[in-house]
């Protein structure tokens, strides 16, 4: 095991009706609150009222930036940090998914930045974050799990580019998180939530510096468990409350530090190639990663089949004994797996030419320079890609 | 799954060569410290050496307060208190295992609390905690867990009560764990803290208030093999460093709140029982709970016969199909286990009188009144006891 450290002090208060809190937990960090959302789905599902009832009753005064689309993007959050700003407030409320709580962490730098600041330098490491306002979380899809961990990622469009930060600055003090409010979440959209998660876990598990944690191992085995059959059960029946807690708890801690503690270093080049996508082609972000992870796998069995054995042997009970036959069937069934739940798991199955691929392998190249992934050149994201 | 609150701020800086930064740790939090140590042990493998250089480093002043013993004891907690405030501490340290961390957090409470106040009234829920010094520990054996949560346990010897405290308050700030401390731990007591840290999962797997939760299951039958097959490890080779370390963070992991969040009310009468023979008989905690935690098992096994073949199946693979047989040949398995490194599984064992039986229910019944813990009348101490 690696050294460490693990320090995540986000309070999870989890469960149904535990919305009517937040207003006290906001109310611990200001008194003037930035209320970040994204479409009106929160309005008709309820949300919005839950929240501004209980942010009243705290009597707090809130200013709405509403408007964060999936695959969240730099000119939006430079509008949120402008209003954050010419409206004084002291705490930020994030109600939604990733790209809302990843638009609140970024608006949280921005606001504290120097107003000459450009802000996307702290995405492209040359600034350093020293200073944010306090970020709360209400969660309405879980995936991310930005609503427990110190990142955010967004991408400037005009650059296609999809890049992160990543400071204890922005860590969510408070985040609250009621399985109900998943119940309206779409088949598409729950599978999409699936296949991300999953990536989280399995990129720990196959690209870290550590030789092999059991310990480690095998809580992503267990999590990983839990979420195909969750996934399963709220496909038929959306509203199966349990099935959806047990989503959403192992959201959270698929990628909250806990499953690549002792690690070591950790890559993400699934996560790497799939950004490049969503910021060509503006596609869900799981939908995106349920292409790249199989592609990279395919690739990467080769490297430790092992290790891509013992996955096929733990969550698909494949009873070969050649590990790299064993290895190669799990991916095949991993891909099956995401296909059964909806998820596409090819580029051609989301109108993606062969042609582009040098263009995407171009664009994937840049941000494996800048996340130091020495290994992936973009002859090797292209064979990669050819393997999408 | 029930709501819960998940909220454990604890810093763990994990590893070897990791007490160098204890100094500064301690330093975010006051410049006068109080160290709480056990016995010289500590000084022998240059523990104590790294800490205090560590602490001037950090230009910090310190007063020692050493002699902490096994099974800590309040007469000894309150002379702490006493030199804390004397000294004018404003934060404790405590270098050691759960006997030192759980005198360490007695002190803070005590130090803050009215000198007119009797600290035991805390321990019987009297009083409620309203302040603390902050805390700060050192691991030097990986059991309690007492590093990573909220609670301390503490004999009040003239009454023999073995009672706890729990808050917020106490939570460690900073927890450091470097391993190769382990490596001088002996045979015993590495067997000892494997028991208690399988006690501490097995009671909330047994005894929870949800029906049952395919997510904290399999964390607990994950962190529980790798307890088992890392103890088997070092007990032939006490300084492999991967088994300890995956011992070390396992003992936290098992009892800071991960295992049972969701789990709703959990009830530890293994644990209950426990400290009646260790307030009785100052004998080991673990050797304790190697004796108790089976007879327990044997007593419950009839009440929920398909976790308990849960457990004989995911830990022993016992192929069994009929669920109470399966579960008794799983108790079994694991009081051979405990055995097998060392522990004692009979009351016999370890020399306690089946005439003391009464005794003992009777001393168990009060603590099961405390803990609110109904069923466990002193009738049904006393059957658990002769299963033991």
């Amino acid at each position: 095991m690696r050294n460490f450290i693990f320090d995540n002090p986000t309070r999870i208060i989890f469960g149904q009706g535990m919305i009517t809190n937040i207003g006290n937990e906001v109310r611990r960090f200001g008194t003037r609150v930035l209320l970040v959302y994204g479409q009106e789905s929160i309005k008709k599902h309820g949300i919005y009222d839950q929240v501004i009832s209980s942010l009243n009753d705290a009597n707090l005064s809130t200013v709405e930036f509403p408007g964060v689309k999936s695959n969240p993007v730099l000119s939006h959050a430079l509008k949120g940090i402008e209003l954050a700003r010419n409206e004084d407030v002291d705490v930020i409320l994030a109600v939604g998914g990733g790209s809302v709580i990843d638009t609140a962490k970024t608006i949280a730098v921005g606001v504290k930045a120097d107003p000459d600041d450009d802000i996307w330098e702290f995405f492209t490491y040359k600034k350093k974050i020293r200073d944010a306002l306090p970020v709360l979380t209400v969660v309405t899809i879980s995936a991310s799990a930005s609503e427990m961990n110190p990142a955010a990622v967004i991408t400037k469009e005009e650059d296609a580019q999809k890049f992160s930060i990543r400071s204890p600055l922005i860590q969510p003090k408070t985040s609250i998180l009621d399985p109900t409010v998943l119940f309206s979440l779409s088949p598409a959209y729950s599978a999409y939530s699936a296949v991300d998660m999953i990536t989280h876990m399995l990129e720990g598990y196959f690209n870290n510096s550590e030789h092999d944690s059991p310990l480690q191992n095998r809580l992503v085995e267990g999590i990983m468990k839990t979420v195909m059959e969750s996934t399963e059960v709220i496909l038929n029946n959306p509203e199966n409350y349990n099935a959806r807690a047990n989503i959403m708890w192992s959201a959270t801690l698929a990628f909250n530090g806990l499953t690549t503690a002792g690690m070591g270093a950790i890559s993400l080049p699934a996560h790497m190639i799939e950004h490049s996508l969503s910021a060509l082609y503006n596609i869900a972000h799981g939908a995106g990663l349920s292409i790249t992870l199989p592609g990279w796998m395919k690739y990467a069995v080769h490297k430790n089949p092992a290790k891509f054995a013992r996955l096929g042997r733990e969550i698909f009970a494949i009873e070969e004994t050649d590990d790299l036959t064993a290895g190669v069937e799990g991916i095949d069934r991993l891909k099956r797996w995401f296909s059964l739940i909806g998820s596409p798991t090819s580029l051609q199955e989301v109108d993606i030419p062969g042609d582009d691929i040098d263009t995407i392998a171009e664009n994937a190249a840049v941000l494996a320079r800048l996340w130091r992934l020495k290994d992936y050149t973009r002859n090797v994201i292209s064979e990669i890609l050819h393997l999408c």
